[in-house]
């Protein structure tokens, strides 16, 4: 695969400094375009030891405008970020729309290196690109540019480049026993990169193989590649930048037609009810057993994910009160997702997601979720179809991701009937301290009734899973739907633990 | 101080019952109209063990909308906040305007704590509390509501606490030893906190004592002052909500009349250059010796912050570069300052800059800085004068705390004369790849000139401070400038190593 890096490609000094000028002033032209579009550029260097990799992202650095620029490098983990899924620390890392992301030992490095020392299979490795691929397409889908570099040098040309930095003063320091050994372990670097490259090598997300050993050559190289690759990706038509979803639609967009067969919703009992007594025992029966599963979970390191969806007057933040009642204050966090600040709406939708994961031993309470994109952006039209159907497996990847870590995962549907929703939107007008509840929206919103239906079931078909299902909380008697989340939630710990 | 404390306070169960309701449905509405106001509200929750914070917590968490509370405490630091000055994990957990921040184990605890087991001497105590009335000062100057509550219990009535926790099922598990060391330690404990509360209490961010021993009646009280506080500080003529300023704005506040004094700017001998030659020799020397430095201080875990200020085409970009030029893409961030986020519109001027501060061994490099308050937001009439006058404390205040973690902090203000910035402004209008870099605004911030002028006198004067200095940069000669700007740089490093 890498014969083609090993020609000893060059560039004379004179051509090179002929050159210089424009490639500069046409790349610094592209990145002043790229600030004022919609899309956000992920740069990726990886390859041998010696090839370039710093010195390409240093010139880089110095030929664009660095203001605009995001350089990272990913050592080791901090505490915060093992505490984590392994792919929280990228998500956190990655460019707002406009700016250019330059990542050197990115996402591939700690899986090929951990195939080079074979400490991982040959089954396992393949495993982690999947799941980087899919990180790479997740990201590409929503319209960011995505590069890829691999930085080559034979094993000859490396030790002479090894030889030269440890000749000079000044680049020593870059030469330790670790990059000899790594230098001895040459085939195996190349095999693991070889199969990163095959398997991860994607429309969206080239990889690029660069020859390194001459420093004319494969700067002006990679710089060209950038140039050209942002000034293709603008010439294509792209997404709108996202706009503040106008708050009031009048018109609804058109719906799937409406089916026939019962929707999982229709199937539920919804006469289910307990009374206000054996509320009152239970309440404190599972209040006070997930107050001990929570301090065990805190104690084992184990973090929690609790999801909450439901229409409107559904009964979402009663039952989120008793939960937190139930746990220590230190412990928890709600996170009420409203609309996206401007930070957010920079990035892809699951990132404000990503952000607010919970420390280990911690939970994180989502008063509604990521699941909005397959719910009011699809029923409103804030989503486009091939965005909201795409985000089914987004979302899949996503929690595989969470429950991989592993976190415990619990998703509510609390569901009401039309007409209890009725009921409890004119209780809510006439309650002096419950009318701010009610919005025009929510009315506007009871229209769309069938299509939220139609929603609600395709979502629950294409995300619930064994290992992370819906819990679908029949919600008319309030004291019957708030035990039957505590209860859900203390088994899916007791369960983890 | 705690003698008011002890009387035994009560309220009866059926008085409780009956106040509740009204109780909860003020505290709601309070909740509610502070969602639109521009104020942010923090709550500081001390006191002795076992007398109500977490229950009182957890019970406003009940009685409000819990999704516009932020509860937050603050355990052992992780190695993420270690590696930045102690305020730092404080600012990151701040609430943004128009929500509500419960603290427990707030800023005052591992002071107080450290106070009790006598690890600090009751000056040090002294020093640390006066850092917390000054960080309260600061937030509560831009607008936030600051509430402390320290609830109490007698040294009997604590142990009596104790046992009762210990002898529930549910609640066992929060008495350990550490909590009967505390105990026994009670007298410790009273005195560090009366030493707190006298020294940081304050018009601004007063303490109200709290009688913990009956819940019923601290429950009434806390909720009680909350919403007394949140109703009047609503009632009180609030800072308009922060817009974005106005991009364009043609006339110019009226300024403090020009001096005659010769300003610090008008002084510097603007005529100092280097050739050509001995700029590249320069410039590689002191790069080379930056990169050693910089290398040895990431060994060392020593952090770095270069703040570069400077009128238009002063040349900042160009040095900045140079800078990079030397440092491993790894090891620095550049922070480019311009309009505000949404997100950082919610929180104090301050926050954006806390929020970059670079993790152990890291430069962070500013492309203009806090220091806009004083600069441009003054001149442009952006900050009223009350604002901008008491940043230059606040910004003290904010240096002490980087340069006392220890940061090196090094603050460059890059200057041209008016006819050399005329010259480059031409220059660039000719240049294919520099004319974007000039705007109207650029050509109208040049009719400012001498409110700059004044500006940068009054900031000089007020913010340089033998540990943190400004360095002024004679700027007409970009090749003197950088030499200049990269010197300074290695002689700080080189100082601090």
């Amino acid at each position: 695969m890498f014969e083609a890096a090993e020609v000893g490609r060059k560039l004379s000094k004179e051509a090179y400094k002929t050159r210089v000028p424009e490639v500069r002033a046409t790349l610094l032209a592209a990145q002043q375009q790229l600030r004022g579009a919609n899309v956000p550029v992920i740069v990726v260097f990886a390859g041998v030891d010696g090839a370039g990799k710093g010195e390409t992202v240093n010139l880089l650095n110095e030929w664009m405008d660095p203001r605009w620029i995001v350089t990272r490098a990913f050592g080791e983990p901090s505490d915060e970020e093992r505490e984590r899924p392994e792919q929280w620390r990228f998500w956190r890392e990655l460019p707002p729309r406009g700016r250019i992301g330059l990542f050197l030992s990115s996402w591939y490095s700690r899986p090929v290196i951990d195939r080079a020392y074979r400490r991982t299979s040959r089954v396992e490795f393949e495993d982690q690109l999947r799941r980087r691929a899919e990180f790479e397409k997740t990201l590409a889908d929503d319209g960011a540019l995505i590069l890829k570099f691999w930085m080559h040098l034979d094993k000859e040309a490396q030790r002479k480049r090894l030889k030269a930095l440890e000749r000079n003063r000044l680049t020593r320091w870059r030469v330790t026993k670790l990059q000899w050994k790594h230098w001895n372990m040459y085939d195996r670097f190349i095999d693991a990169g070889e199969q990163a490259i095959r398997s991860t090598s994607t429309a969206q997300a080239p990889w690029m193989i660069v020859e390194g050993r001459d420093e004319e050559y494969r700067s002006i190289t990679v710089a060209e590649a950038l140039r050209e690759a942002i000034e293709r990706r603008l010439a294509q038509p792209v997404p709108p930048p996202l706009a503040k979803p106008a708050a009031k639609r009048s018109e609804t967009p058109k719906q799937p037609p409406s089916i026939a067969a019962p929707t999982v919703l229709s199937r539920l009992d919804m006469s289910k009810r307990i009374e206000k007594r054996a509320f009152e025992r239970e309440l404190l029966k599972y209040q006070g057993e997930l107050n001990a599963l929570q301090r065990r979970a805190a104690r084992a390191k184990l973090s929690t994910i609790l999801v909450f969806e439901g229409a409107d007057a559904a009964g979402k933040g009663g039952a989120i009160r008793r939960v937190t009642g139930a746990l220590d204050a230190r412990d928890y966090q709600v996170i009420p997702i409203a609309a996206p600040t401007d930070e957010e709406r920079a990035h892809h939708y699951l990132w404000r997601f990503w952000r607010h994961l919970p420390r280990a031993g911690r939970v994180t309470i989502f008063d509604r979720s990521w699941y909005g994109r397959v719910l009011v952006e699809r029923v409103e039209g804030f989503a486009t179809p091939a965005e909201w159907m795409r985000a089914y497996a987004e979302i899949n990847q996503f929690e595989d991701r969470l429950v991989g870590h592993p976190i415990v995962l619990v998703k509510y549907w609390i569901h009401v009937t039309q007409d209890e929703q009725l009921r409890r939107f004119k209780a809510r007008e006439k309650s002096p301290f419950k009318s701010w509840k009610i919005t025009d929206e929510d009315w506007r919103n009871r229209t769309k009734w069938d299509a939220y239906d139609q929603a609600v079931n395709d979502m629950v078909e294409r995300t619930s899973t064994r290992n992370r299902p819906w819990t679908l909380v029949e919600g008319n008697d309030k004291y019957y739907a708030r035990i039957k989340v505590l209860q859900i939630a203390c088994e899916a710990l007791r369960k983890a633990l």
